[in-house]
């Protein structure tokens, strides 16, 4: 869909920070589509016309909470950066709201494209990291494998299993992804 | 909740029975309760008492879905048995019903518990693995570190990172979760 600026950018404004009101006033489960749409100053069938229905509206809006706030801190060494940007990583996903947001975010998502944008934000972090370690002359791994070994398991944990969501797991992860930079030749199997 | 046998028992497979008919004749979306509920000779009631809504009713459809139907096949080594269960279940479920059952096991699981059991079904599998190998005599890592670094990965990408979800990807994850069966003592950060 295509979101250019002008009246089509101020509705969106609107009816998202519409939404972020009633979520905060009445709870998400009162959110209704009529609700949201009055509040907004538009007619619910601007919404249901670009958004579908209100599941796909939360999961734009959940997106956009997603969003990072601020390039990751710069700590002078890799090792420090990819920590401490994990276990904000993982504070900030495994918090009430947070759950919520990702809940949200892959509920209403039938084509992915919001998932795809979540995964996108965490990329792009790591990279920022990565470029940095690798200015100063680091060995760095790949995005992805930083996605798989650090990113993947918070979510899955998140998402699927129960368990440890902690600092140290989080440093962990970072740890065993910095231990596979160099992965051995595989043995016959 | 508690699902003895008996008459809940015949309720839930009837039901169950009537969603997979009536999804393979008139497609997913087509489903209401009324619809599964005559189908599966109860009263909608019945179906709202037990399961809430249509949504969690597919949940449960679906878990029973990814329950896995056999024990991991058994060809004498660790890497091989983790190699040929990781694309075993890549292939599972990245297919196109594998990700609908996914999708439908989260949406319709406000309090986690079938997430939970997809998880665990994986961890089972894995443990057998595991402990085939143990008693062999050779080193196995923990069934965590296996989740965390081949399922979690895998899920991951199916959710909300397009990208290869291919064989050789699955071995390449096997040979990352042994190769950090040790990690290195952390440096200071």
């Amino acid at each position: 869909m295509v979101r250019p600026g002008g009246r089509s950018a101020r509705v969106q404004e609107s009816v998202h920070a519409a939404v972020r009101q009633l979520q905060a006033e009445l709870g998400r489960d009162a959110l209704t589509v009529p609700l949201v749409a009055a509040r907004a100053g538009v007619t619910p069938s601007t919404v249901y016309r670009r958004w579908g229905d209100l599941q796909e509206l939360m999961s734009d809006v959940a997106v956009e909470h997603l969003r990072p706030e601020a390039p990751p801190a710069d700590l002078g060494t890799l090792r420090a950066d990819l920590g401490v940007w994990a276990e904000q990583f993982l504070d900030e996903m495994a918090s009430p709201p947070g759950r919520a947001y990702i809940r949200d975010a892959l509920l209403g998502d039938p084509d992915g494209s919001n998932a795809g944008l979540c995964s996108a934000y965490a990329a792009e972090q790591i990279d920022v990291v990565l470029a940095r370690a690798s200015e100063r002359g680091e060995a760095v791994p790949g995005t992805e494998q930083v996605i798989d070994h650090v990113v993947a398991p918070i979510m899955y944990r998140i998402l699927f299993r129960p368990g440890r969501l902690d600092a140290a797991y989080a440093r962990e992860l970072v740890e065993h992804a910095l231990a596979i930079r160099r992965p051995p030749p595989a043995e016959q199997s």
